[in-house]
């Protein structure tokens, strides 16, 4: 891990810039992070394309380091400044087609748009988390936040440092992650836009159904995709200080 | 309104019984609550049976109390120590046999079970809240906050004083109670245990999805009907907190 830029916001937060081999990241670390008193990591999901997501992504690590926790994220295969994959550009033409025809989306589709992005997306973050938990200033335990839900459930199964998760229920989710659901136990906290258009209300809630863990916690609001309210920031950070402090 | 007790509990949250007519009821006033600082107050509803309730209703009223608000119950019609109604009798037998069967509960059942009493206690209700408010250490604004929720849909449709809700998704809710729910514009925050078993859940997420309210929020958790989390009772609170001061 090479961190390429550093700089200390205005509320201490130390911003550090990385590259874990082509993988390109930010971190986040509270201003009371130190190799004594290591800080609880949060790793942050988002639907691609690091660079614009910036503003969002920095309120929610900001947010986390009041509750003393550092957090990261890192860009998606085929995002930002990283190559595209001409299978997954031709998956999300044929998605775009779709919804502009007002057609439904085959699972065909989504399969070929979210799987490949799975199966890329996991490792890569398996491999940032082994670099993280490596410097002294940060320590356990993990939780995961937001992103493509795909991506979160399968890093919820196979990744055994992880303790809770924090799930956007979106559209576009492959069968094959309804099951992998069934076999989550960690403690979750999925967030649903009740009248997001782009989603699929029914397919979120059968989601949240199937998820395996004991506790799980759903809070529907109204409002479209990115009209989350304030208040929803402040539920989320609570419950990641419930099960990670 | 006439009290019939009085106590100091050891929080100093001061508990008076008191009737009005033929309700009894029982009112939860904080210690700093006074006439030069009156207390926004809270609604506590209930499934009817106050004495039963009363170990949860009190602990609801000490939670308000931390957070400065007065709380007030009252006994429902035909419930505890108040006169029982042959109709209502009879439609509860008749409940608990279609359930006993297996069979599914007709909604003229539930109508002849659930509107009498919506339409007895939301007056009530309202009476208490008048003398409520008359008192100089209870001010506005009113909250309300569970119980039988065909009422806590009415009370916020017909009685203005009333700004926030709490409502509990349970079983048997009148099809006239759908109607109504799009009246309501108040901010909503709707409980729902995802595996209670006496409750249809998609009863309940097609009554939430039909609110008018603009500011409307599910929290939905896993277990039974009293299995409801405790830190619900901290996010009602933060809800009643956001909305009442």
């Amino acid at each position: 891990m090479r961190f390429t830029s550093e700089q200390r916001l205005d509320d201490g937060v130390l911003e550090r810039e990385f590259t874990l081999g082509e993988i390109p990241g930010i971190l986040w670390t509270p201003a009371s992070a130190s190799a004594s008193a290591p800080a609880p990591l949060i790793l942050l999901g988002h639907p691609g394309g690091q660079r614009k997501m910036y503003p969002r992504l920095v309120g929610r690590a900001r947010h986390s380091a009041e509750d003393g926790f550092a957090a990261a994220t890192i860009e998606l295969p085929g995002s930002g400044d990283r190559p595209r994959s001409a299978a997954a550009e031709q998956a999300r033409a044929d998605l775009r087609r779709a919804l502009q025809a007002g057609e439904s989306v085959d699972d065909e589709i989504v399969d070929r748009l979210v799987l490949p992005l799975v199966e890329k997306a996991v490792p890569e973050w398996q491999a940032v988390l082994d670099a993280l938990l490596s410097l002294p200033e940060i320590g356990g335990p993990v939780g995961y936040s937001g992103g493509v839900i795909a991506i979160g459930v399968r890093l919820a199964v196979v990744e055994p440092r992880i303790s809770a998760a924090i799930l956007f229920a979106g559209s576009f989710v492959p069968r094959t992650t309804f099951e992998e659901a069934r076999q989550v136990t960690i403690p979750l906290h999925v967030l649903l836009q009740w009248d997001d258009e782009g989603n699929d209300r029914q397919a979120a809630l059968d989601l949240f159904d199937a998820f395996g863990s004991k506790e799980k916690t759903l809070h529907a609001n109204m409002g479209g995709h990115t009209g989350v309210p304030q208040f929803e920031g402040d539920a989320s950070a609570r419950f990641l200080t419930r099960h990670l402090r």
